[in-house]
């Protein structure tokens, strides 16, 4: 198992790279913008893992949307306009030199589990969008759409009719609803945060409005697979009480007499994708034995 | 590995046994009456086991309620009025042999995994009451109160307050709302079932509000999971489109734009607990690689 990795984070914006080793050190940290066509994304991406591999380096490289990892290929990111892209037969012939490549919410459970919270969890970045990925049995499960949670369907809070859950439990739609609702426009959901801290009641209802349609997805998965904890990620990672004591009401609320699930902050903040990406090509997992049900 | 198993199944009237094969075949099929105190259960299933073993044969028992496999402990069972009950202790002391336990409902999605509609699965019986249990990259996934979907809650199609989903998705549950609403006495949910083929608008009615509520459930853990195939057990099983159009529906709309996972009938019926009890006894699984996302 190589000791260290040359990572990569593809973001929308963003990308974000660095050298991990096997204890989740980030080192030689670099963020360049997102070139916006293949061609240039290959070579930035080439760029970037030249000048920061050493020799026996692993290479792990993450993007967002629908990731296919078993052939490697970029299937769809709405954000970045790609579909079906092979990604990694791209940056392995750049390169010369084997890539890993997986998907960015995937890498960041993997990260959290690894070295950040630790063990199994069910990680759920709220930000822009809403995902979910899960580590359950020491491994990271799930390809394709797989995650895509925030495309789920929900009720409307104010009435219409069904909407997308990230419209209502995003960072943004947070963030969108609250400026509709209290005609203030306002930077982002840590603004919208700050103001139910502060007892706004526009605030503290549009938090609550998320929380209840969030609840039930990540509820339902607890009660189908036991215990596991929620480690929100993302932009209401930070948010406190006010974002996690209504999540934890509206999943205590369906899961009904059960004991809820832990919820709580992930630790690792904005590059536990590109770290996830390193644990990836290290070929780390919580645990190397397999554990499913062997009564 | 053993290539037979005796494999018992402790229902909640009936105990079912049988001795097993590594193709699932089912030869010597037994049932009892379930007994009421663990001594006289104990002693139910030694006898079943000492008359259908040969030497040399594995040996599995599976229980209903809340099992920790880990421990051999049957939790919690509310029907059979048992709290921590150390079965696999007892059962081993008695046998003088060593016996692998389980929970009925695992034990029937890796029956399904192993022998019936193969690979992963998320095996849904529906019956008296509604659980649930996942076999995801090969393995049967979960343990402790893991699955017990029917407990979750969700709002009253009749417009009261919150209710729990096996009361309005159960087989008996879908029985006693249509007898309520269209004052006929049912015997059981078949009655509907053949009902709503023929046109009757409360048994539609009954089964939709059924299948709406039990719908999001399962579209939260596809989402969650990816495109894991539904594969529903119990007394709903034979129930036709008249169950599986509405739950497809439901599905549908509560995941919006992605392919909808396959929603089919189990294969091997009500034995399916009884044959994973053997599949466990013998250490079956569909897959005995380690097949977490590995990019």
């Amino acid at each position: 198992m190589p000791a260290h990795a040359v990572a990569v984070d593809v973001g929308g914006t963003t990308i974000k790279a660095g050298r991990v080793d096997a204890t989740g050190q980030l080192t030689r940290a670099r963020r360049v913008p997102t070139p916006r066509d293949i061609p240039a994304l290959v070579e930035a991406i080439g760029t970037l893992v030249r000048e920061l591999a050493e020799p026996g380096d692993a290479v792990g490289v993450v993007v967002p949307g629908i990731v296919d990892e078993a052939t490697g290929t970029a299937v769809l990111s709405v954000n970045l306009g790609w579909r079906d892209v092979p990604l990694r037969t791209l940056l392995v012939e750049d390169l010369g030199r084997d890539v890993t490549f997986g998907h960015d919410v995937r890498a960041g459970a993997l990260a959290e589990s690894v070295w950040g919270v630790g063990g199994d969890l069910l990680f759920v970045p709220v930000g822009t969008g809403i995902a979910a990925a899960l580590v359950l049995d020491g491994r990271v499960r799930g390809t394709g759409w797989a995650g895509e949670i925030g495309m789920l369907t929900v009720s409307d809070p104010d009435g219409g009719g069904p909407v997308v859950l990230e419209s209502v439990a995003s960072a943004a739609g947070i963030a969108r609803r609250y400026a509709a609702r209290a005609g203030v426009a306002v930077d982002g959901a840590d603004a919208v945060v700050e103001a139910a801290d502060g007892g706004d009641l526009d605030a503290i209802a549009v938090l609550g409005d998320g929380m209840d349609a969030l609840g039930p997805a990540l509820a339902d998965a607890v009660a189908l697979l036991g215990p596991v904890p929620i480690v929100v990620g993302g932009g209401l990672a930070g948010g406190g009480e006010s974002v996690f004591g209504p999540l934890r009401e509206a999943i205590t609320r369906r899961l009904g007499e059960r004991p809820a699930s832990g919820v709580i902050a992930a630790r690792l903040g904005p590059w536990a994708g590109c770290l996830g990406a390193g644990a990836f090509a290290m070929g780390l997992s919580t645990s190397w034995a397999e554990e499913g049900v062997e009564p």
